[in-house]
């Protein structure tokens, strides 16, 4: 008997191919590699695999498509129909059988391997398409003549249902399925990775799967937890790294390892507990808990990745900078005392070489310039270790920059990480040299701030009845953004010299600066504008840490961009995980990268988060990646001679030599009263200083070598 | 230009083809899938991949072999064939390269994949093809214009001279990996699993890797270290089950999980410091660590299976005996706090059904009924939980069965597990009810003990200058097979009845016999016979467990027989890891067995344990061992109506129904002291006991139960 086929096209896929009379779409779909969404494998309970009949004659398939060409909707079919409020017409692929030729056209969400574009951290498209995927199981009772064990039926339904035929089981999961299929009534869900392991397991039906993307800066850990299904960024959670008391930037970190016998294992404890701590915040925040998240990406500097991995640091610290591994990784998180689900895993992004992180090639993934057709981008990471990329598709220069903490608010007097109470932004009044600010946490400008509001938070005027309600969030301290505003600022308005000292008579200028021996301190928020009654101050000391910090980075982009053989790049992309995003023409005043025009440099924020993001969302940015991380070419900035001298050469504002013709505009505002100040300097006559001016001392030079 | 190509026989495999003029021997072995054995990967350090050359002219081939085909042995060469050894002729493959063609005879030695026949527990046949091989890797060192970290310069080695493209590495070997570089200066052996992940690094080269094979009983823990690569047996070990004092059987473990909240991790947690433990004296006796133990086979019933994975064993107390898990599974060791090398692997034989475990498809390896022709073989593995098997290769019948531990020396009262000091061999005098015994340790029987020696070890004479060292091993205790013959030698001589109760006046004829009410012992030690200084006895209650032990054997294998349609078997082998070999006779006339020619039983020693041996040997034999899992046939004793009755029925000696003619002849030295004594049974008339020999009480049956 000759067996009755009918065709089935796939939309927009245009997949098609002959099904057998009564076979369900779902099958169909499978045979021909059309990938649709399916959670429950048929039970008619996710209502995942919804799709639509085309309806009319395709010339082009030499075919008519009929809704009655299938099986019409059973009782169950109709029942998920309601209650996941299935458009009319829609259909379950799982339940819809073929008598006829059909055109069936899958909808975006019904997709296993989607191309949604999300809004995340900043606006990218994010593909979704995770390496962790919720399938629901009903497993059938165990009977006496039956041999397998409570697994092998679940693999029995996972062949079946799934048409997945290898799915092993980590070990640990095996000891909670019986209590899950107890508590589910035999029916559950698993957490498959790569459809070749289940990870985890829950009693009854469930569609929600979370993962975390981290970076793990030297000062600063952030992280994204995920809906992995939806994309969806449930929090955005941020950190210290608790390793900070053990060293400032990544060279003081391996010297800790190098001189304490134990400090190696310390310090990996320290970022685990961290990276715990991290993990648990964001979960409780979102109500879930760290077992609920089955997958992590990690990325970070290739310190910070050795450290992570309990892999000794100490090789990365001289020439030739030897990594241990630097292909990625693809671990148990319980390998590494990483709190997530038993059977979870971590993806560690690949490193590039010795001082080129995964963090580095996370940014890449984010800003992709190796996307770029003609036009030569320069992508900077602006953190405790700067990343620099430059290059476009025919070829992608990356290094690495000794910026040091500066930027992340540690080593600066009143600097904190970006949280609730960081001056963020700082504008100062060139004429009077009054200074307006932002505070995370606050809309308003400080000069707009309510004066009762300021009056009740005086600590000298703090009394039972006010405490209830801030009504307004005064400032606690400097974040990176802050930082290089108010320097860049106080450049601009002619208050530091391009040396980044204070102008003399300054004092009998404003109260707000206070005179300090050979250096001073300029005040931006007054006692009743802080929440610690103290007032925050720049000090000339931490005015030259964000010089030499700018001067790395400027060396190093100045670097990549010779090596290139460029005077000039397009486009400028400014990453930074560090609360606000930078200001463009801030930091163009302060030189942080090389002369652009302004509209062609843009803000990226974290972007090493949200390549870590994509890396998280998507198992196929994992293999680019990989590829990404052997074809780039990487320069090793501390063994360059030229970096020295282009690195002294960068630390005066803008720059001893570079021209920087589109600061100038910006500085017209700042006139009459910025050429006053500055002439103050050469009136006065301060040899020294204007000697450091052209060519710093080498003290200057070594202070953060 | 055309390139020269020079055919080349690999013998005895007799794969040909044509190898490029210069290829070395290993390469053209490679391509043509000749499996030669090379630890350094053509460094010259190993001597692994010695062949010989055949000279002549092969019709067969049609060509001509002459040693001069090859590329004359190098200096290297040269210094690795003195130092290993090589036979003269023999040329390293990896270094002599093809200059013509050539006939190759790859010797046993050199072979990858050995059919090597090797004396192990027992005289069996073992493949040795592990999972595990060492390969030496000479690293280059990293200069810095190369990326790639150290891991990627050894998978660049492991790439080019072992043509292995897809090696992944422990993430904790990473932590080891550059001190073993260091150490080794840059040279070190790797251990592969499956040539698809590096589980251990050494510095330097070797070429010893180890395994052990562990039979996890309910009552004796018993393990081979072995030497993975020559297949030697390093140390044999065995240790109590630290688990007992939770209960003596299965049953009884499961029901302590049932009722204790923390019994199944605390069960979990015994036996896992059991297993350290034994493996910690087993690498100690021979000279190596924990550490250098890779890879370990674990096979136990299925209670001990659940219970060494932390799984939950309590459905496995009542219908329908559900397992968790029946497949094998490969854990890493860590995920369980076995305490061997940091990546290495547990691999835990498959289960067949709820109450047939592991340990039965171990038995099944060794003893391999499914290769049978013809005859039917019945396996029985005697423990503290019985494992049966009957069938040939048209059907495997499988059942287990609850022997209880009197086998094994629990709940006897002089019992103790086979060691130094049991009693392993008894013979009773049928005229004078004299006993002689062998000890384990001890070659001489115990009437050929010299006297001086007894005298000198007497407690009561016990003086410093006869400390150092005892002339003669006394007797401890009994062991399992010395309680066997105990019983079966005392009703062999009618000191005990059918019933196994003393007959009566046995007190007037030996002192070895002292009453005690109704029962009574039987004295097999003397005191200055015994260590302790104390009588080692045979209590009444130590015969009534060992006939409930034979009895739930021979009840399990009656019915497996039943289940095939069969009355008698063709051969019988007795299996049982409790020291000294079942005495077949011995066996008979207890009743253990279904009667036999005594030429057709044979005692096989500790079968369980040489199937998990061949499974640590032989990656193949896994697989074999999941499809033999699947393949058998379960009986699930507990539940067949039958069992109960077959089990009353087989608890006379040798059994109340059914005939043991081959056991007659085996009376006749003991008559007429035999009939003498059993004849007083009748002669003082004990009705209650002559109904209990026809037909035991409810309470004798359910003593067991």
């Amino acid at each position: 008997m000759a067996e009755t086929r009918y065709k089935v096209v796939f939309q927009p896929s245009g997949r098609q191919g002959w099904a057998r009379e009564g076979q369900s779409l779902l099958e169909v779909a499978r045979e021909l590699g059309v990938y649709i969404e399916s959670i429950c494998g048929g039970h008619q309970t996710c209502g995942q695999c919804r799709v639509d009949v085309a309806e009319g004659h395709f010339p082009a398939y030499g075919i008519t498509s009929r809704p009655h060409h299938l099986s019409p909707p059973d009782a169950g079919e109709r029942a998920c129909a309601e209650r996941c409020a299935l458009k009319p017409g829609q259909r379950l692929a799982c339940s819809a059988r073929v008598y006829g030729d059909v055109v069936i056209v899958v909808p975006e969400e019904s997709r296993l391997k989607r191309q949604v574009i999300r809004k995340a951290a900043t606006e990218r498209t994010f593909r979704i398409q995770p390496t962790v995927r919720p399938v629901y199981v009903e497993v059938p009772s165990p009977r006496l003549e039956e041999s397998g064990g409570e697994w092998e039926r679940v693999q029995g339904e996972l062949r079946s249902r799934f048409a997945l035929a290898h799915v092993t089981p980590d070990p640990l999961l095996l000891r909670a399925l019986p209590e899950a299929l107890r508590a589910g009534r035999r029916a559950i869900t698993l957490t498959l990775r790569s459809d070749k392991e289940a990870v985890a397991v829950r009693p009854g039906y469930h569609d929600d799967v979370y993962g975390m993307a981290i970076d793990v800066g030297t000062t600063t850990l952030a992280g994204h937890l995920v809906h992995l299904r939806t994309g969806e960024i449930l929090q955005t959670v941020s950190a210290m790294n608790p390793q900070i008391p053990f060293g400032e930037d990544i060279m003081s970190r391996i010297s800790y390892v190098m001189q304490q016998p134990e400090g190696r294992e310390r310090l990996h404890t320290l970022i685990l507990d961290g990276l715990n701590a991290l993990i648990r915040e964001a979960t409780t925040a979102a109500g879930i808990t760290p077992q609920d998240v089955v997958e992590v990406v990690l990325v970070g500097n290739t310190v910070m990745h050795h450290l992570f991995l309990g892999l000794d640091p100490t090789p990365l610290g001289s020439a030739p900078f030897t990594l241990v591994v630097q292909d990625a990784l693809d671990v148990k998180a319980r390998d590494f005392g990483l709190d997530i689900a038993a059977g979870g895993y971590v993806h560690v992004l690949p490193c590039i070489a010795g001082h080129v992180g995964a963090d580095n090639v996370a940014v890449l993934l984010a800003e992709a310039p190796h996307r770029v057709e003609g036009e030569i981008h320069l992508v900077v990471d602006v953190g405790t270790n700067g990343e620099i990329l430059l290059g476009n598709r025919e070829r992608v220069l990356a290094a690495s920059s000794p910026t040091g903490p500066a930027f992340e608010g540690a080593q600066i007097r009143h600097g904190m990480r970006a949280a609730t109470g960081a001056i963020e932004r700082v504008r100062v009044d060139p004429r009077t040299l009054e200074v307006r600010f932002k505070v995370i946490g606050e809309e308003r400008w400080s000069d707009v701030w309510p004066q009762d509001a300021l009056d009740a938070f005086d600590v000298r005027a703090r009394s039972p009845r006010h405490r209830h309600r801030p009504r307004v969030v005064k400032a606690r301290g400097i974040c990176g953004s802050g930082i290089i505003e108010a320097v860049a600022e106080l450049w601009r308005v002619g208050a530091i010299d391009d040396s980044g000292r204070f102008v003399p008579g300054l004092a009998e200028e404003t109260e707000r600066f206070v005179p300090m021996g050979t250096k001073g301190a300029f005040i931006l928020a007054w006692p009743h504008e802080s929440a610690t009654g103290e007032p925050i101050v720049i000090h000339s000391d931490d005015i030259r840490a964000v010089q030499l910090a700018k001067a790395a980075l400027y060396a190093g982009a100045k670097l990549l961009m010779q090596r290139l053989g460029i005077e000039r790049v397009d486009r400028v992309k400014l990453a930074g995980g560090f609360g606000s995003y930078i200001d463009p023409v801030h930091a163009l005043m302060l030189g942080l990268i090389p002369d652009t025009p302004p509209e062609r440099v843009r803000a990226v924020g974290n972007a090493a988060g949200d390549g870590a993001l994509m890396a998280l969302l998507d198992g196929e940015v994992r293999e680019e990646a990989r590829r990404l991380a052997r074809w780039v070419e990487y320069v090793e900035t501390a063994l360059e001679s030229s970096f020295q001298e282009e690195f002294v050469a960068a630390i005066p504002l803008p720059h001893a030599r570079d021209p920087f013709p589109h600061v100038e505009a910006f500085l017209a505002e700042a006139e009459p009263w910025r050429s006053r100040r500055r002439a103050r300097v050469s009136r006065r006559g301060r040899p020294r200083r204007r000697r450091s001016r052209s060519l710093p001392t080498e003290d200057d030079a070594q202070g953060d070598a």
